[in-house]
């Protein structure tokens, strides 16, 4: 595989980049998870986004425990091109392992002396029922 | 300061996170940068983006140089807490450093095969005008 567009993309010093998962639709940023050069080879072949996972040290395609795959519509690259902005629609309306339609659910509150990190949006679907 | 809301966020071993800047209203995602404490905590105390630029290894308010400064109307933190999303207000329209409303202004076309990154998005303002 050729793939100079694969070239394009600034990898980092681990061979990963950033990449946001955003709702078609909603414009809601639903998560940012790690992308290297296979996973992102494979989120345009497949069509659904694959990601590689730091934790379990393999690729990992959205949703193959939850169900929960995101469709890929788009996908951009930024300005300094090491950052990957992903355009999907969200299978089931949850992205996050918590049962939350997106990750960042925390919200601050208070000042820089004394803040707080809120939960402030629902679980959609209890998270055991969600892997088992 | 004790700040213990700082201790919270899950720091990479640079002392960093990744930050996204989000319009209010659009939803359009402008950019991302990094940030470390000092960062996120002038964030909160100034209520503008500032951002920890790692080419200059220095705080970076972004604007400073532009003027294009970002109100920050609120801040939230994913459930792995290690990525930080910003809420912002886009003075003059314009996130990107190429005179864009954006940074993700690169759309990939074609397949895994044989694919580009195409710029989709007009440049908005003469770059060489914004900075000096």
């Amino acid at each position: 595989m050729s793939a100079n567009w694969l070239d394009k993309v600034n990898w980092d010093e681990r061979g990963l980049v950033p990449a946001i998962a955003q709702e078609v639709g909603s414009n809601d940023v639903l998560m940012v998870a790690w992308m290297n050069r296979e996973a992102l080879a494979r989120t345009v072949e497949t069509g659904e986004a694959v990601y590689w996972s730091r934790s379990r040290n393999r690729l990992w395609h959205k949703g193959e425990e939850s169900g929960h795959v995101q469709t890929v519509r788009e996908i951009r690259l930024d300005c300094d091109e090491d950052v990957v902005l992903l355009k999907v629609e969200q299978h089931g309306g949850i992205a996050c392992h918590t049962g939350r339609h997106a990750c960042f659910f925390q919200k601050f509150e208070g000042n820089a002396a004394d803040g707080t990190w809120s939960a402030v949006e629902p679980v959609l679907k209890d998270p055991h029922s969600i892997y088992k």
